[in-house]
């Protein structure tokens, strides 16, 4: 097969990029800037070997400890606990936290096999045990999976003296009460706020 | 700048790829399989080192001779004048032309200071004096320059008896072809209009 085409075929197979835009991106690869190109190259090669996961919360990293765990600045008696690295920039993204993280590498899903001792849910006792955390958030997907994980997590921990937080579900900003799903509308409507 | 980081800036970089979309396709890369990562950067590195214009059309090709010109299957008494290399996937694709093809590599536009001298014009006069072509198909897109390009060649071959043809207007004024759907590429080369 022509390398254009491999190209086309391989990039359509990346999430949310279909035939057509598969092409686009490969005939501007090929008109773009060379020194553009080979970067793009590089760090699409280099991007397994040169990051792991941070030794101590499992965020994304270069070196053993990540840019949070390592900033002196950071909250260390806060965990915000997410089911992947990603989840860590979405809420870095709000500006609104500045304690710790730490990550479970999925959540509990007996269907795909993945029980309690395939997380880091060992780990992040170690962290609560061994450190003075006054604090976690559960910032699990507001899924069956999520939610099973919360809920296990929060009967592990809820003997110890730490306050157990976890995002509040309701109605996204922006959205529109007509189109939310019931399921929303039935937890904004549990968690609803006094303003008066 | 961490090597993610400079990934997903970079990828945001690419025609239709956002911020958010960019970050998708990292995180995407991170878990992917190594293989399959490792192919896409190989290519994305050795596309514009393996692929050069055909020294015939101007097509891409990774030979002296592109796939369509060195078909014998093909009828070589017609030629497509398209204004770039990827326009030709577009007609190909909806499998209503056996002729060959011709790339102008732009279209005429002063305003960019691209005139007819800086097209393949020259290389197309001399295909139709040395070969015995019968119709020249003009398909360059249906805009300004398209429309301009189309007029000086019909001007300067409309002497020599050879039929010219050009896509007929059911291509979208203002339109590109590239993102043309296929049906109405389809209509617009059959309905094909005589020019002289």
């Amino acid at each position: 097969m022509l390398i254009l085409h491999r190209l086309i075929k391989n990039l359509s197979k990346l999430p949310g990029i279909g035939q057509k835009s598969a092409a686009r991106l490969a005939y501007f690869l090929l008109k773009a800037d060379p020194i553009f190109v080979d970067a793009l190259s590089k760090d699409i090669r280099e991007l397994k070997q040169k990051i792991k996961n941070c030794n101590i919360c499992g965020n994304y990293t270069e070196t053993d400890h990540c840019l949070i765990c390592s900033d002196p600045a950071r909250n260390t008696k806060l965990i915000c606990i997410v089911e992947e690295p990603k989840d860590i920039q979405v809420i870095e993204s709000i500006h609104e936290y500045n304690g710790l993280y730490h990550v479970l590498m999925g959540a509990i899903s007996p269907i795909d096999g993945i029980g309690p001792e395939n997380l880091t849910i060992s780990t992040l006792i170690s962290r609560i045990d061994n450190n003075k955390i006054e604090e976690i958030i559960i910032a699990t997907n507001p899924t069956i999976e999520g939610d099973t994980t919360s809920a296990y997590i929060t009967n592990i921990v809820k003997q110890k003296s730490i306050l157990i937080t976890k995002l509040a579900l309701g109605l996204p900003v922006g959205g529109d009460l007509e189109y939310t799903d019931k399921l929303t509308v039935a937890k904004a409507f549990k968690g609803r706020n006094r303003l008066s």
